[in-house]
């Protein structure tokens, strides 16, 4: 994992030689050779275990893919004068990460300041950490866990001791194929809006990726062409739909995407958070409509599937504006898409159960079963589901708790916290549309960068690493 | 039930008498009458119905004794012309309201310039609101809810054609016999600090329905003696305490109170968050360490148990101590006390839960059951209080987004949504401890209103009204 995050800085590195960049090469380069020094060691470790390869190595690996990861990807930031002149190890380690878990909160006050390179590998790790996540959770994860299966709606069968991985492997290469055939066209997209090959790369890694990540200070309001902004909230969308059912597209089943539940949920709160959006930025803040319609429509998108682009200074909307895209960022794409977040169909799930909590109390031996798109959810996917939700509102609230020592209001504190645990990017306030996390001291920029992890992979996963039993023999 | 709280304001009346306030002795009168023919008149309605008293009559009982309970309780404040000066119907609804449900937010500015006898009514309201809520909790639901009759612990059975009225009410005369004893005894010892037999009355009625009203503009800052905010602090844990416990003590098994777990992450939680609150005062705010230690435990005692007493500004403080003042609010006092929000024991539970789904993330078929006590709760009763905490979140989310519509920030928004659904009183920034209600629009205090009697009756209660079946024959 380590000598692939290596590998992949090639294709920066090539982008700095053929750009001239010959400073960054080299930092490339070393970095690639720290990361295969690194890896090549690791491996030659543990090549002579014997052990199998069972769950909690699965885990295991799977965080440490993320925690690892962004310390490889942050040797070229921490190389590179430009950004040393911004930032220090802790912030390095924060940016990093940020990419990897497709976040993409920066730290960066002049991001323009940064050399090509740099630039590419900043929007690539994004591009990278969106697939993984779709492989893992589409592909890899199903087979391990109980929830999984049910919200992800894939096919793929529990790991049993033959056959299981062929078909892992054949949904991860499938994936990686709609993948890159979703960059080439979206990249072809944006340059045709008039974009350089440079930006529209930079921007389509970081589009696919719900990630958000711009080369430019003024990230997408940079580009105010209308044409661009309709196809950024197209492309947005369609990331943060599930890449399964992209797979049921190929394989003849088209009708899959428009009957799915979560699919039409997820533009529906779109299409209503848009308009009330709208009709607040048209009240209070004497929009005009169709001004309020782009940027609500842009806003909501981007924030909502957890991508964090921004045209607009959301931040200095008025309140109903403000705490909508807040609590837009609790929501996010749909499961198995490369967005963060709780996922909509965990809170339609969630929806359902409170209805039947109500009727319950009403009729107590009333029996009724959770359906979801004609499906029966079992109760242990019920719970799992309830028990994740629950879980992800008290981290937030005991991260905007910790950041609240650092930050001067409440807004910036719990902002930031779901920012990072949401992996959307802005926050609120001092951690706003307009503002970024230069300011943060060290300790704060770790702790995001941990929260960003946990998010990333869905919280249990990382929090099974804590389970005494996970470190007994 | 009309009647009664008609019936019930015999007692401002003779106060008013008794000072000679003849002006509110005639609205006394007047409200009374109402009170009394309304009643009356719906008595003379129902009487000939040969209707059996079911669990859907019993439900709609509960939410209509709040609604049009705090109707007449509003009566006497609107008659009243120094009440009129500075609120209008909608105010005097909900200040009612606020009184009845233990809220104790107000929307007066001057709180000195109402009559001794309004004030001591303000003040009975909730005197009786948290009498009815204990014995609403731990005599009366436990016979109709799932979930209640685990949390709370009661013995009541569920009710049977035979023998259940009997114990219901011996468990309602037990449990009004302690309250009154509690009664004399905190109003004795607050007359031994010097307070006036109005102001000892009124704050005793107060103090144990963890409501929160006072007779005073500067709440309990106006008696700044350590031997009152000390013996506040005790009353209002006590009041905080599940009542069933002190029938357990009365019964011969005073153990029972110590070894409740419940009761003991109670008093945990204050501990711990006095101790945090009182070092980010010292550090943050430069406060001596006397005065710091003796503001937080009052703000954090009074905060979690919903009472909403201010010795301080709480809103000047840090960061951190706000915030972790306002995640208080989301706790509240034990299950079976005057208190209100979510109650200790649904959040032990919920966090009991959360736990079981790391593991089983890890072991997927491991069986575990959730313990409280040496006793194994029901999948039912964790189910319910799983969607009961993330109902409450939900609604107060909500709440939230409506009052951001009328509120100048969001602190304020998210504020008054959490102070009224968990009937805590002062809120953060426009609504916080130096501030009042005032200034909200009507259509925020009905709202507001609503949100009170919702949290007060623990959610399900006022929800199963909204099930269609409800309605049906």
């Amino acid at each position: 994992m380590i000598a692939f995050i290596a590998a992949a800085m090639l294709f920066p590195m090539l982008w700095s030689l053929a750009v001239g960049e010959n400073e960054m090469v080299r930092i490339f380069l070393l970095s690639m050779t720290a990361g295969a020094a690194l890896g090549g060691t690791m491996y030659a470790i543990g090549r002579k275990s014997d052990q199998e390869f069972y769950r909690r190595e699965g885990l295991a690996v799977v965080s440490l893919a993320w925690i690892i990861g962004a310390a490889i990807g942050a040797i070229p930031f921490w190389l590179c004068p430009e950004f040393r002149e911004q930032g220090n190890l802790a912030a390095a380690y924060f940016e990093a990460m940020s990419g990897l878990t497709t976040t993409g909160a920066t730290m960066l006050s002049d991001i323009e300041a940064l050399p090509e390179g740099l630039l590419f590998w900043r929007s690539f790790t994004q591009w990278l950490g969106g697939m993984g996540i779709v492989v893992l959770f589409v592909a890899f994860l199903p087979a391990l866990g109980v929830e999984a299966k049910h919200l992800y709606k894939v096919e793929v069968p529990g790991i049993k001791k033959e056959g299981a991985t062929p078909r892992i492997r054949e949904a991860a290469s499938l994936l990686w194929k709609i993948y890159l055939g979703m960059t080439a066209m979206v990249a072809i997209l944006f340059m045709i809006g008039g974009m350089s090959l440079f930006d529209a790369l930079t921007h389509t890694f970081t589009t696919l990726a719900t990630g958000g990540f711009s080369s430019k200070n003024a990230s997408t309001a940079h580009f105010s062409s209308l044409y661009l902004e309709m196809v950024k909230i197209l492309c947005i969308i369609m990331a943060g739909t599930n890449f399964a059912l992209y797979i049921s597209i190929l394989r003849g089943r088209p009708r899959d995407l428009v009957r799915d539940t979560e699919f039409r949920t997820y533009l529906a709160i779109i299409a209503a958070m848009t308009f009330l959006v709208m009709l607040s930025l048209v009240l209070y803040d004497q929009f005009p409509v169709g001004t309020a319609l782009r940027d609500s429509s842009f806003q909501v998108v981007s924030i909502m599937t957890t991508t964090g682009y921004t045209t607009a200074d959301f931040n200095a909307w008025n309140q109903f504006a403000r705490l909508s895209l807040l609590a837009l960022m609790f929501v996010g794409g749909c499961a198995g898409s490369t967005s963060g977040s709780m996922k909509v169909v965990r809170l339609v799930v969630v929806f359902k159960m409170m209805l039947r909590e109500v009727q319950k109390f009403f009729f107590p031996k009333m029996v009724k079963q959770v359906k979801l798109g004609g499906k029966t959810m079992p109760e242990d996917t019920l719970r799992q589901t309830a028990g994740f939700v629950l879980l992800f509102i008290g981290i937030w609230a005991a991260g905007s708790l910790f950041m609240a020592t650092m930050c001067p209001d409440l807004e910036t504190a719990a902002g930031a916290s779901i920012a990072a645990l949401g992996n959307i990017g802005p926050g609120l306030g001092m951690v706003g549309a307009a503002e970024n996390y230069g300011w943060l001291p060290a300790q704060g920029k770790i702790f995001l960068a941990i929260l960003m992890v946990i998010g990333r992979l869905e919280l249990f996963t990382v929090l099974a690493l804590l389970v005494p039993a996970f470190w007994k023999e």
